[in-house]
């Protein structure tokens, strides 16, 4: 057998979820060592051309690996306990007495060691990872001082190179105020501007930079100076914006050309026109909706009718969503915002994919990695519709099998 | 070494949830063979009695095998499509006049052989046993015939026989009007009482009878008629009822000493005091009350103050709760229902247990069955706060170790 067959892959008779929309009628998919070759009609398959290329399966459905562009998976501790005691009726001021919250979650990351942070999150990512994710973003942003942050970032590119993933990384410095710099976030954002970004940019730590804009956080006119320095150190940035209330931190963001733009549930008119012009991506949270028990629900509707693309994301994060379960997102997505199973999918594929700025993966083409998740089921709307594990067949990332089922 | 030891096994330095409570302190775990021996402080472990056993693991949670009370799982085809053609805007007249809805999974089934139905049951069961379940309720339902809910009944015992994992089995005959008897629900409910029942009892096929008791199903009356035949044939009883609104269904059910009232949005302080009186447990269905995206929550705080007992339980099935994953229903019942992590991991195990007339299973005791898992993870409440698969080291039943991570 010919040797530059060897890396060479097909499988036959499978419904295709493209990242886009489900092609019509049965596929076959062939890749080459790291890279899809081609998808096409099985009618069109023909001849024996492929004949001599490893067969991989027949029937069931193939998804591009999935793709989680919204999580803050390293982080020290986990707040179980104050999920435990706020159901047990403990009022919020004794939550926070007893020294509970995000800086509970900024305290225990400042204290871990890198190697504590990797022991913490590796049992999340595996989660990950066996449902299907073949592209994570990880957020820094409980470290919150220059050491710290740069921490957070080194242990989420070193999670990139212990697993078969693809890890995209975030300077989230602007995600809350630390309480050195109490009563002036001015100050804070001085730091994040002056020393954060020009670090981790310096040490190729951060593919973007992220801000928190909202009353319990930072003001518009301040996360524009965050997108600013990002711009001059060459890094896109990214906000959540628009989760609790209006302030019109999105649009701000869209002008500075943001990849994306997160939560969103109080967002405008003007903000989606802000969006639309700019390609910016609306990224879904239905997680932090779900556990922050949250009624106003993001404009999925009017977003639609712009044609701003939406992609769906965990959140995943000791506080608001912890809740390490892509696929779970997609029923979620569906039950709560009334998005199609075929949005919810692009959501978590392609649209996921433009969240990160990445055009090599999240979508199932000629040329793109050979990133792909073999289910075993009929329909890919079934990732949306059942919450069930084991359907995952093969995950293969960049041309390499990973899990087998 | 004794041979007697062949079959003794410890777990030192756990901490233990007993299903009901969480014990005080390190715990050590000692069962032999099939059964529990003892659960014991570490301080009052002392000396080199069980220096011999074969030592299972420190640290982490031990918990009871999950118990999963109220299932639909044995059913033909799936509803996905229906799914997702209602997100897309098709109305529910389109949606029946295609045949949607329940009546779907009623063609699907009854044309569906024994084998067809085992094979597509069992990768959900798989994914429940593989969270941690080693007691599952399977209900008919959906055969609506003599000969189908038969069939299905034989279907649920046959699962258990292929897997590690109790089957407990429940006729709901009366779950919905087969089109035969449109217009004559009353001639079905005859043959429900008249022969249904009669033909498991006689075939040992049900341990209990289950209703549909709603104004889109059967009236107070019809499901006492049920109760009166189940219980001339020694069956116990349980119901579907307060649902989607209040008919008394679970008062009537729990005057004829009913294990269980299963779904009770709607049920008032009469049905409440009824259940006390009775000993019913209260099966909490927050799957269901997800998927249909109701406002009407069950009554917890008044259950919890008359001091009724609450399972949590999945209700899986393909139309309003495609969730086959137990400890999700620990994550929504405290979110969404405001349950305490303790009362739903409580619901999942002892009083799951109860609602099934169980008495060997559901707790960690001496005597009792070794159906118990083992989390990796410090506290029982993390296993309603985060979703996160992965964490289960092992799983036992009867004393069989099924599962090792
Ligand atoms: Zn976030
Ligand atoms: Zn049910």
């Amino acid at each position: 057998m010919a040797s530059h067959v060897q890396n060479c892959r097909i499988w036959r008779d499978v419904v295709v979820f493209d990242g886009l929309q489900t092609l019509k009628g049965p596929q076959a998919v062939i890749i080459e060592g790291e890279t899809i070759v081609e998808i096409l009609p099985m009618e069109k398959l023909g001849g024996t051309h492929y004949n001599d290329y490893q067969n991989m399966g027949s029937g069931g459905v193939i998804t591009p690996g999935l793709v989680d562009c919204h999580t803050h998976l390293v982080f020290g501790g986990h707040r179980a306990e104050e999920f435990e005691a706020r159901l047990e009726g403990v009022s919020y001021e004794e939550i926070a007495r007893r020294g509970g919250g995000i800086l509970s979650t900024v305290n225990a990351t400042r204290q871990a060691s890198e190697e504590d942070l990797i022991e913490s999150a590796l049992p999340r990512l595996d989660a990950m990872i066996a449902d299907g994710v073949c592209t994570v973003e990880i957020k820094s942003g409980y470290g919150l001082s220059v050491e710290h942050e740069m921490k957070m970032l080194r242990v989420a590119r070193r999670l990139g190179e212990l697993r078969p993933v693809r890890i995209v990384t975030t300077l989230l410095g602007a995600h809350a105020l630390p309480p050195e710099f109490s009563g002036n976030s001015d100050g804070y954002i001085d730091l994040v501007c002056r020393e954060m970004i020009p670090e981790a940019a310096r040490q190729g730590l951060a593919d973007a930079v992220d801000v928190f804009c909202e009353k319990i956080a930072f003001s518009v006119a301040q996360c524009e100076r965050v997108f600013e320095a990002a711009k001059a150190h060459g890094l896109p940035v990214k906000t959540h914006s628009e989760q609790l209330s209006n302030l019109g931190g999105t649009a701000s963001a869209a002008r500075h050309g943001a990849l994306s733009a997160d939560h969103i549930e109080y967002l405008d008119a003007t903000g989606i026109e802000a969006m639309r012009q700019a390609g910016t991506v609306a990224v879904i949270l239905p997680g932090a909706f779900h556990t922050l028990r949250e009624t106003q629900q993001p404009p999925i509707e009017a977003l639609r009718q712009a044609g701003v693309p939406m992609a769906v994301a965990t959140d995943a994060n000791p506080g608001t969503s912890p809740l390490y379960q892509p696929t779970l997102m997609l029923n979620l997505a569906c039950t709560l915002f009334r998005m199609t199973p075929t949005e919810a999918l692009a959501g978590m594929t392609a649209h996921g994919a433009r969240a990160l700025g990445l055009t090599h993966t999240g979508r199932l083409a000629a040329g793109l990695s050979a990133d792909l998740c073999y289910w075993n089921i009929e329909t890919p709307a079934e990732l949306a519709y059942a919450v069930q594990s084991g359907r995952l067949i093969q995950r293969l990332f960049r041309g390499e099998l990973t899990h087998e089922h």
